[in-house]
């Protein structure tokens, strides 16, 4: 048995409650070292009484390691527990400290989960593991209201740069609700809606109002409202780790230096505000003098953005917030707006771009879910890049299950694509069975999945700017087989509740291959999902109770 | 190389802002397999001017795996980075998802520490790893006035009983304030000194009123000036996990059942509040029933809490607080209450009454320290059980050390028991070379030690109530000898502040036996430990590089 391998800590991903009187407890060992694992549980304060040994099932594996996993809910909602580690010629008990041949004859050193605190348990929102996201870039998605473009405006459909503008607006939306009912899209996450300089908008001006060339806060309204009637969701974008440079705080600093009453809103290094060398003397994202950092130490700026979190889940009734670069922003902010978003509406998502492992803010004080761009990297290395083989792709997705509480899988955001990142079919040097093929994956798994505008009809575009073209509206330019298989996809996955919420299982992960088979499990319904990344059919055995079974895409028995 | 022991997450232990511009960076191995271990580290958004290679240096081991870390000051407190790990024959690239032969070409899949953020800079108060603590449990301690003894009050000395008195009072302490000044003591941590009905007084009563069998408010603000006088801090302890039964919200809820305004303040399962089978109806500590638990998940019991944590603060000037069962209150509670308590007062220390790992409240958002009972046990079981050889505690010493962020560890609260243990010198089974020996540890490492009141004139007593024995004060009575000893240990520890702030590198640690070398080092400065826990007198050898030596127990060169 390799004890190097095995590992368990109290709480984040290893020990935590699933709801308000389970837990689950998850321990590592090496990969196909064990035969065998119990956790040893019970009430510490009446442990004779209560010791059990509760056998775990392995839920998730990688390259080098099987993960094990029970559930357990404790009478008095308190859990003193260790570990017996089984293998071919091996039995090894595990307390907080140490292994051991012997049953710890006393539960003293073992380890505690001390108590389930109602406060504590990392709720999601029930709602999202049932939703298809759609993403939109305003500018680009439709121009409702020529009234309202920006001086400038380019023709509809013309090349994207950086900083031309094509008129896209919230009446755009309004119009185009129908093409998103239709695919069967139950949410949508907006890039930023409010006044700023940019077409992207990440740069805000004023976090309180919408931009005129998008609309008004009353269309805004009636957009939610028009969305909701529709059983579709709605996410805003809060950019909150900096502002624009047009935002009037940091113009004020820029006039005043020093004699600002909002300098300590911002991270001055060092006045006068200048930029020497491509390095601005204040803190910004990146480099970019357009964004300077905003002090969340200061309690002025954190009451000023809680403001606005609140504000527009009250005034405008959305269903939460997409929050730009969330992983510089202080932990201590996000716990605070976690407390302000969820009391103003308790059933809202609150969702984080981090394009790393995520765990500091997946804990249930933070975030509910972040851009799950790990997922991304993953489907795209297996399906498009090659350089994950099928096995490689499932030790990966079995690596990120183990990363997360159960409840954080269950409403991860997962995209193949963003403003942020060249678009699908391109990646696939324009392949739509390969796109098909990541697309498929995506919805026949567990989490959120994002569609980003324009992929569904065959859109195309390299890395930002490129990527952010405008949405064609002219149906025989639209790729409507694809469309259709979008439309089927999320169909089908509505169909079966197991897609959303049930287990997966790798029957088969090729080795220097792309043959991959996948059960996802609910109670008695299951669902079989063969993938086949060659460019001629295979032949693929894999084991499956006779049951009766039916083809979920064409309805074939 | 053995990757399956390697090991590295974001944030925790293992990447961590030791200050506003420092990041430590920890890697874990299988003990003895790497040679070399560096950090590939740069800012993401100009990686290829910032990357460089860092050497890591190994800080700490224990029985399976070896501990690497290094400290970097980022430019602009953000750090992307990876791992390149060197074995005598291999050389391997460590990398968010992945380990590879290769050197990684871009950054996108290394790890993150995306911001140093001022409000998640873990900040544990300066002054707590100079100070030398005494733990009172005032029932105990001296009757200073007879004028507020309980009823029934026995004459001082006799046997302590779960239900007896003996009448200590906060004018006892103030009475012998010269004996810790003496020893060399600059911090008290009182056991509760709020009204309750028993004689620990962690059933409490009344938050807002001292005991009056203790004294009142006016006698604990004399007692706390006289100690800052003496430059001495003082700690109380709050019981915030639950009161006592007598609290006069749970009596109405005894009173008027689910029609009390106060039904909400605890966690009753059913109605009515009654006790079956020895199990109560509501949440308790442990099982008993005179301890219901408090439901901070109510905002008024937040507030009222958080209300009393601020008033001892400014109402009588206190240095911290202790928590009692802290692990078993919820997490955003105590966020809450380390917000409170560092804004009443920035230095106050904030020490969690828990006997397990830690790590999930010594992060810089809950406490600064725990009651560290895994030292006790390290220590009790190397010294007094011979459950560990000298290896054995090194190795356990180690892994502790490896758990924590750096500062947590220098402001740990080393105990080697209190009124929950038996007494030092009764595990010793009497044997002052054996007491001495674990007390010469305890001043000889990091973090801040603490002596039960009386261990240093040799009071006895085993598991609680016979612990709680009253304290010696006649001279002829005490151990002089022990007593010098600590006065002996304390001053040598205060002389030299490598022995508070100095890292430790174990030099010998015998395997099989107790022959254990090892050295603190500040600097230039350096401390040899040689500790021999056999009968009679041992050689060893260890490697001294030829500076002069003296004995800092003894002042001989």
């Amino acid at each position: 048995m390799l004890l190097e391998a095995v590992y368990h800590r109290p709480k984040l991903n290893w020990s935590y409650a699933y709801d308000s009187e389970t837990i689950h407890l998850r321990l590592r060992a090496k990969k196909d070292d064990l035969t065998e694992v119990y956790a040893f549980a019970g009430d510490k304060y009446i442990w004779n009484q209560s010791k059990e040994l509760i056998p775990m099932s392995k839920f998730a594996s990688d390259d080098l390691f099987d993960y094990w996993e029970c559930a357990i809910k404790p009478a008095y909602r308190r859990l003193k527990y260790g570990f017996l580690l089984k293998s071919d010629d091996d039995e090894i008990w595990m307390t907080e400290n140490d292994f051991s041949k012997e049953r710890p004859p006393v539960p003293d050193r073992l380890f505690e989960y001390p108590f389930i605190n109602p406060a504590d348990v990392f709720k999601v929102p029930a709602w999202v593991k049932d939703t298809v996201f759609y993403q939109i870039f305003p500018e680009r998605f439709a121009n409702g209201n020529p009234d309202n473009d920006p001086a400038g405006v380019l023709p509809w459909g013309g090349k994207p740069e950086r900083d031309n503008f094509f008129g896209g607006d919230l009446q755009g939306v309004i119009d185009h609700l129908d093409h998103l009912s239709e695919l069967g899209i139950t949410g949508i996450y907006f890039t930023p809606l409010f006044e700023a300089t940019t077409n992207h908008k990440y740069d805000t001006a004023d976090y309180m109002k919408i931009d005129p060339h998008f609309g008004d806060t009353e269309m805004v309204k009636k957009l939610v409202q028009a969305c909701h009637e529709r059983g579709i969701r709605v996410l805003f974008d809060a950019v909150f780790n900096h502002s624009g440079k047009t935002f009037a705080p940091f113009v004020d600093v820029l006039e005043k230096g020093e004699q600002s009453r909002y300098k300590d809103w911002f991270s001055v290094r060092e006045f006068p505000l200048e930029v020497n060398d491509g390095v601005p003397t204040y803190d910004t994202f990146s480099f970019e003098p357009l964004m300077p950092k905003l002090n969340t130490d200061n309690p002025e700026v954190r009451e000023y953005l809680l403001n606005v979190a609140e504000f527009w889940i009250k005034e405008v009734g959305i269903d939460g917030w997409r929050l730009d670069v969330a992983d510089e922003v202080d932990h201590q902010f996000w716990r605070d707006f976690r407390k302000t978003v969820k009391a103003a509406n308790p059933d809202a998502y609150i969702l984080g771009e981090i394009w790393h492992e995520s765990s500091p803010w997946l804990q249930g004080d933070q975030f509910d879910a972040v851009m799950n761009y790990p997922f991304t990297d993953a489907v795209l290395d297996y399906v498009v890049r090659g350089t994950l083989d099928a096995k490689g792709f499932a030790n990966a997705i079995g690596r990120q299950l183990s990363r997360y509480p159960q409840q954080a899988s269950e409403v991860a955001f997962n995209l193949l694509d963003s403003h942020d990142t060249p678009r699908l079919l391109t990646l696939c040097e324009g392949d739509k069975n390969k796109m098909k093929l990541a697309a498929l994956f995506q919805f026949t798994y567990g989490g959120t999945p994002c569609i980003y505008y324009g992929d569904e009809i065959g859109l195309d575009g390299e890395q930002d700017p490129d990527c952010r073209k405008c949405m064609e509206w002219n149906p025989d330019k639209q790729d409507r087989d694809l469309f259709e298989f979008y439309r089927k996809l999320i169909s089908v996955r509505k169909d079966l509740s197991v897609l959303r919420t049930g287990s997966i299982t790798f029957l088969h992960a090729e080795e220097g291959g792309s043959k991959l088979a996948y059960e996802r499990r609910l109670g008695k319904e299951s669902v079989l999902v063969l993938l086949n990344n060659y460019d001629a059919g295979q032949t693929l055995e894999v084991p499956a109770a006779g049951q009766a079974w039916h083809d979920a895409m064409s309805g074939d028995s």
